[in-house]
C-alpha cells in the first residue's frame, strides 16, 4: 500500500481498539438480554457501521434526519431519530419512513398534533422522559405518568403511529464523579423510567456511554442507545470510564512552531478541527491530551500513551496551543506530529469528518459528510 | 423568486449590513492610506468576496493552505496564509505560489531552514512577532530585533525568498474591557511593531477586528487584517465593538421543543451548528443571543434586535438549549424559527458553511465546503 503522508489535521481511528470496544458492548447487552441500538452520531460513517453490523447489530439511533438517510442509503432497517420531531423536516422523514423503520421522539401535545397533522407514514413513537438532566423531554416525576397516558389517547386511532416506549438520554451522568456514581445514577435513571412508565404497555430506552460501560446491571430495560464507547475520548477517561489505552479516536496534528521558554508548541489543530469542547484535566479546561505517533501511514502501532504534561490549552479558529513540558518539547520537531486525544470525540469527528476517517493501516473510511 | 423553508440549522447573512460593514473599513482604511488586507475565514465565501471587490479591495489573507486555494480560484492575486508555516503542505504551497502572490509567515530559524529547503517558487516572507498575546511569533521585547535581523540574514541570497514584513496578531485585545482600553492595547501593538522593525526595512501588518474598528487613528502600518467586522456577532457586540444592528449574520433554528415551566426552549441548533464557543453575556457564558425573524425567505426585513434576556444557555450535539422568558416563551410555537446571533460567526461559518450561507433575498451564496 501507497504511503499516505499526513499534511494536515487529520482523523485517525484504531481499528483494532475499535472493534474491541464495539465487542464489549454487544457481548454484554446480549449477555442480559438487552437490545444494544448504538448511537451513531459519534462516527457518523457507514464503514464504522460495517463493523457494529457484523458484532450483530441490527437497530441504531441517529441524532438528525440527514443521519437517518445516510445510514439508510447503507443498508439500516431500524433507525430511531434521537432528536425531539423537527415539523419543518416533515417531507424528508414522511418518504424515509417509507423505506425503513423509522422511530421519532415526541413530548408534548403540541408536538403529537404537528405529527398527527404532517406524518402520514407508518412511524414508531418514543415519548422522550427528561429523567432530571433539563435538556428535552416529560419530566419523570409527578405528573409524567397522566402525560403519557394523554399522549397515548391523543395517538388514539391513527393507524399509521405505533406507539413503541419511553425514552430518555441521562445526560446528568456527565456531572458524576467516579464510577460509584456514574453506576448509582444509571441505576436511578432506570428507576425513575419504570415509575413513569407504571401500567402501561412500552419498552423503555435508555443509554449512554459512563452507565452502559460501567453498570454492572443493565437493568430491566428493552434497549440502550450509549455511542460515545465506540472511540471514547478524554471527557470519558476523567470520568473513570475508560482506559487512554480503550481511546480509539485521535486527530494528527503537524507541530508548526516550537516555544521552549513556554515549554509551549504550536500545532496545526484548531477550534475548527478539534471543537471548543473542554474536560477538566488536573483542575485546567483542556481541547484534549496528545501523544506521539506514527509520522506517515499505513503503520503496525498506533499512538502511544499521553505524554505527561501534554494538553492542549488554548485554541483558536486553525491554532492549538499545546503544553509540552521537557523532555517531550526538546525531543519535537517542527513537522513532526503530534496525536490529540480529543476532548469529546463527537464533535471531533463533526468537525473533521468531510475529510473521512484514516485507519492506522491507510484505509479512508467515508462519512456521512465526505464526498461520496 | 420561490419561496424557501428553512428546515434546518441555516446561516442567514443580510447583505445590506455587510456591505455597510465593509465599507466602513475600506473607507477607514483609504482615508488613512492604510492597505486593508481583510481575513476572509470569516465568511469563506466567494460571492462575499466580490463585495469586497467592489470595495476595492485587492489583497486578502486566510488561515489555511485550502482557503487560500479557493480564494486564488476566484480570482485573488495577493493572499496572504496568516498561520506559521507547514512544511508538510510545502508541494501545494509551491504550485500555488507560481499562481498568486502568496505570503507566508515564518518566526524561527528551524522554519526558515525547512521554507529554503522545500519552497522554489517566489513567495513574500512575513516575520511573525508576538506582540504579547502569547499564541505564535517572536516575542516582540528585548531579542527580537536582532532575531528578526538573524531571520534576515538567513534568507541571505535566496532568490525566491522576499522578506516584506513583520505581522501581527493582537489576540490580547480580546481580554480587553471596553473600547478605551481596545484603542490603548491597539496602539501599544503598534509601538511594540514599530519598536521590533527599528533599523530594518520592513512593512508593518497588523489587524483585528476590535483595534481597527474603533482606532481613530491606525497608526503608523502598513496594512490591516480585520475580519470578524463582515459579520461581527455578540462577542463583539459585548466587547462594545458593534452595535445589534450592525450584526450581519444569524444562524435560523427551528424550535423543537417548549418549557414554559422552565422558561426555556430547546432548538434545533446545537454544538456542530453554533460551535461551542462562549461569550459572557450578564455574567454567564452563553453561545449566542436570539432574535425574532422570517419564517421563510425572501424576505424585506431581516432579523430584530435580540429579545431581552434570549440567549442560548446550553448545548449539546444537536440540541440548543434556549432561555425565552415569558412574554417570548408564550408567543412562540413549536415549528417557529428563531435566529441566533452566534457568539462567534468564524466558528458558526465554519460549522455550518457546507449547506453554503443564505441572503435575506434568497440567494444561497456558495462556501469554501459546501459543494461547488
Amino acid at each position: 500500500m501507497r504511503e499516505i503522508s499526513i499534511e494536515t489535521p487529520t482523523l485517525i481511528v484504531d481499528e483494532a481498539r475499535v472493534r474491541r470496544n464495539i465487542a464489549f458492548m454487544a457481548e454484554k447487552a446480549r449477555r442480559q438480554g438487552v437490545r444494544l441500538r448504538p448511537h451513531f452520531k459519534t462516527h457518523q460513517s457507514a464503514a464504522i457501521g460495517d463493523w457494529f453490523r457484523q458484532a450483530g447489530v441490527e437497530a441504531i439511533t441517529v441524532s438528525s434526519v440527514q443521519m437517518a438517510q445516510y445510514f439508510a442509503r447503507h443498508g439500516w432497517r431500524d433507525i430511531t431519530i434521537a432528536f425531539p420531531f423537527n415539523v419543518r423536516q416533515s417531507a424528508a422523514i414522511n418518504a424515509l419512513a417509507q423505506q425503513v423503520r423509522l422511530g421519532i421522539l415526541v413530548e408534548s401535545p403540541e408536538a403529537l398534533a404537528a405529527v398527527r397533522q404532517k406524518l402520514h407514514a407508518d412511524l414508531d413513537l418514543w415519548f422522550e422522559i427528561d429523567d432530571g438532566s433539563g435538556r428535552s423531554g416529560l419530566d419523570w416525576q409527578g405528573a409524567s405518568n397522566a402525560s403519557i397516558s394523554a399522549l397515548l389517547d391523543a395517538v388514539g386511532d391513527c393507524p399509521n403511529l405505533h406507539p413503541r416506549g419511553l425514552l430518555t438520554h441521562a445526560g446528568r451522568i456527565y456531572r458524576a464523579r467516579g464510577a460509584a456514581e456514574i453506576r448509582q445514577v444509571y441505576q436511578e435513571t432506570v428507576e425513575r423510567m419504570q415509575q413513569a412508565r407504571r401500567g402501561l404497555a412500552l419498552e423503555l430506552s435508555v443509554g449512554d456511554t459512563p452507565g452502559c460501560t460501567l453498570a454492572d446491571d443493565l437493568g430491566a430495560v428493552d434497549e440502550i442507545r450509549p455511542g460515545n464507547f465506540v472511540f471514547y475520548d478524554v471527557q470519558q477517561l476523567m470520568l473513570g470510564v475508560c482506559r487512554a489505552d480503550q481511546i480509539a479516536l485521535a486527530v494528527a496534528c503537524p507541530v508548526v512552531a516550537k516555544y521552549p521558554s513556554r515549554q509551549e508548541v504550536v500545532i496545526y489543530g484548531g477550534a475548527v478541527h478539534l471543537s471548543k469542547d473542554t474536560v477538566l484535566v488536573d483542575g485546567q479546561a483542556v481541547y484534549g491530551l496528545a501523544a506521539n505517533g506514527p509520522a506517515a501511514l499505513p503503520c503496525d502501532a498506533g499512538w502511544g500513551d499521553p505524554l505527561p504534561g501534554a494538553s492542549v490549552a488554548r485554541l483558536t479558529q486553525e491554532h492549538g496551543v499545546l503544553r509540552l513540558p521537557s523532555p517531550w518539547i526538546d525531543q519535537i520537531k517542527i513537522g513532526d506530529l503530534l496525536y490529540v486525544l480529543p476532548a469529546h470525540s463527537c464533535l471531533a469527528v463533526s468537525a473533521l469528518g468531510a475529510g473521512g476517517v484514516l485507519t492506522l493501516d491507510g484505509q479512508l473510511l467515508p462519512t456521512l459528510h465526505s464526498p461520496a
